[in-house]
């Protein structure tokens, strides 16, 4: 099979990176994707970045073994920790993780350089978008909070309502309702799960803040690598499927909750369950 | 080593179950434990049974291969889901659960019949509970409920203010704001996880209902069951320590959120790193 009709691979430790599969399918509608969440160890969030490191690579492992011609690390806490080991040991595949095209995103739209990102423990606590947004924009001021209760909110469906709002407010107030001079102009959603609660988190920090959802701009960045590389599909594959869906254990919450991040309904007979 | 001088084991996911570990520890205070939190597959709640299945039996076994005379599984999940493959293949180690002491407190104290019980969604969808109180009481009617981001709100340490509030309103008002005849007298606090937010819970379910907090029954229940079996310690080895912690993942984690679900301040340094 010609390299470039391959899929390509896309993972996340759950449903989270289905947001940025989404983004990447409307970007390059003629691509296959192979999409793999680690249902079974999820979440990253809050485990070290040693363990994560060790489920990336897995899961790496799992989706060059089905023949994927690039990969997609759609989780903010396995591309904060892992990128450079998965490198490392597949060389020759074109990797691409969500914190390098966030920052690159927030660097440019920001005016101030007042910069703040929301995310995980793991990646706030690891400082990879504090250093891929001051390598790209030296004046950049970063602060980065951990927001994991927003997670849950979004596994949950809760994004709209008293407690998803509460919740948000709870998080950004300190950083954002303070004088304008100190004031962050950008607020980068540096977790997968977080454009779903895009409506709440916008009306914490008001209009006049840009809000960067790493999914769009990791979307484009895949484009671009994939045009770079000459690995763009050239035809569609009308035998093949768009989108295969693996995961790790129970199909049927994966469908179930998945289906919000996607956009789209999944069956629980849609997703084929694997081990790694 | 004589056997009734030997640790009991308890183990939970994380570090839910160290709200039972203090119970034990207040209940038998001459007793040494091993806990073992498998913090880098948690959490349990969330997966399917028969990946909960697996990862309890491991967890088992590598308690038992570090010598100790029972077992607590101080883990709703675990509880509801692996307790029949444990004993199978542990048959002759004391082995106890949270849900039966929980089922049976519940079945004691309602004088209705009606019992709410929350947790996590693998511990609600299982049914054990259900099973376990229509079996000690054949005239209850049991409403189950998953509440999966008060654990959530548990680990951040946001048990008071108007998020928990809310949250537990927006779970619990469908089940007790109801006309007094249907309403439930009893609550059980089906996840270990639950205790830290008693408080909100209390509230929200107003003073005429009863709380069962499983923690403080399943001591109870480990009591009467090592009496049973001759397994109490007769005396304390001063040399060995009381509590030993193991942790699969992340010990500085365990440490900071642990000493709240503990009760007493745990250091990263108590904590053992272990692979299971």
């Amino acid at each position: 099979m010609q390299t470039s009709s391959r899929p390509i691979g896309v993972f996340d430790s759950g449903v989270g990176g289905l947001s940025v599969l989404a983004a990447l399918h409307a970007q390059m509608p003629h691509e296959q994707f192979i999409y793999l969440g680690d249902t079974a160890r999820l979440p990253y969030g809050t485990k070290s970045a040693q363990t994560v490191e060790r489920y990336a690579l897995q899961i790496a492992d799992a989706l060059v073994a089905r023949g994927v011609k690039a990969l997609v690390v759609a989780c903010n806490t396995a591309s904060a920790t892992s990128l450079p080991a998965i490198r490392q040991r597949h060389a020759q595949l074109p990797l691409i993780g969500v914190v390098e095209p966030g920052a690159q995103a927030a660097s440019a739209v920001s005016r101030s350089g007042r910069i703040a990102v929301i995310g995980t423990e793991a990646t706030v606590s690891g400082g990879a978008y504090q250093r891929a947004i001051v390598a790209r924009r030296a004046d950049a001021i970063v602060t980065a909070v951990a927001c994991q209760l927003l997670v849950a909110l979004a596994e949950e469906g809760w994004t709209e309502g008293v407690v998803a709002r509460e919740a948000t407010l709870t998080y950004l107030s300190p950083l954002f309702h303070t004088p304008q001079a100190s004031r962050p102009d950008t607020l980068v959603l540096g977790c997968t799960h977080f454009p779903m609660l895009r409506s709440v988190i916008g009306q914490a920090v008001g209009p006049q803040v840009e809000i960067v959802d790493s999914a769009l701009t990791t979307a484009h960045a895949t484009h671009q690598m994939l045009q770079r590389e000459g690995l763009l599909s050239q035809q569609t594959d009308a035998a093949a499927p768009t989108l295969r869906l693996l995961a790790t254990d129970s199909t049927a919450r994966f469908a179930a909750i998945g289906s919000r991040f996607l956009g789209r309904a999944i069956a629980a007979s849609d997703v084929e369950l694997i081990d790694v």
